[in-house]
């Protein structure tokens, strides 16, 4: 119930065609995803624009995922809702239709009452009631809750707790966090700008948004950093930064889908309200992409 | 299209028996609120836990409001989600099932992306494709996304949209957007503890959580203000402060729930993740009930 | 010890030529706000740029007011350090020079350790040893630090605390604080957006830094709102509005003294880092104070 | 005038006995610092209370540094003022009584004001004028201003500005920034749970308060990150950070101040607001020294 999870998984899009789910955009896609050295997929999660899809929608990508991954390739499902009850459910659903893990963000509407006290339980009664394992999900600059350091730590001993994607980039909840942690829970960056310093710090690995637009980059930064060549690691994370930060922060979502769409992958339009992107954006993507010489 | 909301609604709590929606209890509880002279309801808001409900909840929870609230009541009924369409398409459902207007939160899961020109073109897309009016909802403290007075001028000149309640208790966001803002706009107070300045500065009513508590108080503080009766209603104001504190900031739901179940409505329990009172804020409750003579 | 404040203060400016404090120009100033109904002055407050003054020049300025501000104006005098024995210090150096009354910003430089404890320990110590009444002056948005209503009320009850001046704009301050606070206690209303609705909810006053500009529209307002001419004072308060939001929120200290100089008093340049207004801010400030009638 | 700043320095705290500085106190912690492999100090910095020291005593302690440092140790001292003028004046001073170097942090109190434009026209303003080099100080949790890559990069081609020291712990702000700023710019972690890491990803060392407690750990941190010993640097890292986390944000100064005590060294207590530890996290910091064997 608690395998270890490594190397670089990567946060897919949910491609639209005419507003509507395009199935077979996904498969292609997945196809292509398949022959690289992934770790897996995230489905559903922040970059598949998960709080923007109908439940019916959401089942169909799961079960797409399922039919056309590779056997190797493990798919984390985004799973959380506001309710502790409905978590549940979606996660079971979800293990049902194939997933090997959910990724579980907090509950985060109602700020004022959602102490890391409030946090713990519902995270706990959500644990002891799945059948998959599941992975907390950090990501306070959307939800506006921090799961802090001591939180992780408590959390990490339930047995179907896994580990934990941190997408806030501050690194010290990793070196506050890991050493006092259950041994076998996995540390996942999220920020891709601090992918490397994190691997070194201790983290098995990342789930990253930037990776479904050029995975083979991400797993050369895991490769070289396995191999121990760091001074090679260093340059490429170095030179990447930009780049994600297109894709996670200054552009989001409609920058990764325009990514894309100039390497081959489908990408298309994202859901309103997210727009796509307009010109100037388009241009400082296309740039990026050419200065790592990927077209 | 565009009728005038004024008067005090009451933000609805939705009953639950055994994780259950309990339609009997929040059918009692109406039909004491049709004796109050409550302008309306609020179904469906952040007090109703909509976040936590499922479709079909929520549903049951309208056609309930509608079989029941007496014809003189306006219902509003809360239809945002992150999804410009599927905000749409609930508004659009609820407008059928009986709601006289509904209550729209911005999205606010993408944070980086929601600029105000992205809110701008979500409300207007939504504004021009639903069949009821709907008033905007600036709760800044749990969406973490802020609507500016120059947001709220420019979109209050949309036909569908007439108005909106502010929760922020920040008073500039009135006095800066009603004198340049559409004649006929409502401006509606959220914030309990702001409510008589907001009447005094041009509001012309409030929704209100604190009122599904004790309806009569707030209907009595809005006459007050009507007749003129300024010192009263500022007394009657300050001496209402510290219960909306406990119902609407430090405890919250919970707190809401217990005093009905006090005060001969049906509370009952949160969902969770939200928790009962403890025995504490149990304490706090009934003694600011005790205070205002309603124990 | 303990007076009660009322009616509006001004905020003033310091004058600034060839980069030294301009006394003349300041003397000049004063003349004119001496023949105003304002109720007193606040010297080296925000608007008077006192972080940016070398402590000789402040209390030149302090000597300047204490000579030439007519006798029934009150002269409050900014008076705040990090250090708590630094405060009292300036505060009995500024009362040696004729300060009626030292307005006090809570320490905000070592914020995690800042708690609402430190704080009161803070502002008790400095209300035993000082020789003139303090008032606590709140403005979270320039210091990240809030004082809570709960700490403002029992500092309330010291003799040596007259009053708070709150520039928070969040009226709950006001209406949770002042009905359990000290009976004699000052609440002066310092976001001149919610001035108006302050005095209703019990404000006793303002301290203004647009009242430095246009001291008669405030003083107006003031009278109005004691003549109980509600209607009219409302109207003159949403007329306001948008000189006080350039004025004290988008543009700041250098529009104020763009005003001064449009109207006859002398503004001069702000110091560095604070820039001069460029043409644009030039321009709205021009318009406002035009659409209000005083150009 | 642009050295390169690499290895430990350590943030000194400022030794207080009788509400006095202990200048005889200082001379014999610096003594004992001389025998270490610290690269230098800083002297008024944060960990310095330096906002809490009137001029004269801010004088006293540099002079005493220069006096009694060892010739190989550089001493950098914290400058910064409200105001530009302010800031170059006590700079150019700092530089007279033998200051290598300065610390300057940004004006943060007028912080509507404190544009991107504004703080790199102050920032170039100081560095066109002073004597030494001068070191970026970023530390938005204390000032709640943030130094942006881009606003860094752009500074870091003024020949008079040598280095930051990032205390943010955002490691995201050394990988924009290093790659695209001038090639000899000195980046310096500031926040001692993510040293490693930042060496690591470039910096060129450290600035740590925590070094001023434990000297021998970090200067070892840093020898074995040289030496390429990653496994133990990384162990230590991880050893060091409960630590640094009590010395550095749960308790601050307070604890360092003990820890010194404990150690050896003369620490004191802090400078009011600022108190000394209670009884609670006396027994937290005699914990962590002791498990790292320093007891």
């Amino acid at each position: 119930m608690r395998p270890k999870f490594s190397g670089v998984f990567a946060a897919l899009t949910t491609p639209f065609h005419n507003h509507a789910i395009a199935l077979d955009k996904f498969k292609d896609n997945l196809s292509r995803y398949n022959e690289t050295e992934l770790a897996g997929y995230v489905v559903l999660g922040s970059t598949g624009e998960a709080v923007l899809l109908r439940d019916e929608e959401a089942e169909a990508m799961v079960k797409e995922a399922k039919a056309t991954a590779a056997p190797t390739k493990k798919i984390i499902v985004g799973t959380a809702r506001e309710s502790t009850q409905a978590t549940i459910d979606i996660t079971n659903r979800m293990a049902e239709l194939g997933a090997d893990a959910a990724l579980v963000k907090p509950p985060y509407y109602y700020k004022s009452q959602l102490t890391q006290d409030v946090l713990r339980r519902h995270f706990l009664s959500v644990a002891d009631k799945v059948r998959i394992p599941i992975i907390i999900y950090n990501i306070p600059q959307n939800t506006g809750i921090a799961i802090t350091p001591a939180l992780l730590i408590e959390l990490s001993h339930h047995p179907h707790i896994a580990g934990v994607k941190d997408s806030s980039g501050v690194l010290s909840n990793l070196t506050e966090a890991l050493p006092r942690a259950a041994a076998d829970f996995s540390f996942l960056i999220g920020a891709g700008n601090v992918f490397l310093p994190g691997l070194i710090m201790g983290a098995s690995g990342g789930v990253l948004a930037a990776a479904s637009a050029v995975p083979a980059l991400w797993t050369k930064l895991y490769a070289l950093f396995q191999a121990g060549r760091l001074d090679e690691a260093r340059k490429l994370q170095l030179d990447l930064v930009p780049l994600n930060r297109l894709l996670t922060q200054t552009l989001g979502i409609p920058a990764i889908k325009y990514s894309l769409d100039l390497l081959g992958f489908y990408g298309g339009p994202p859901r309103p309200p997210l727009l796509p992107l307009e010109e100037q954006g388009k241009a400082e993507v296309k740039r990026e992409l050419e200065r790592l010489g990927l077209l």
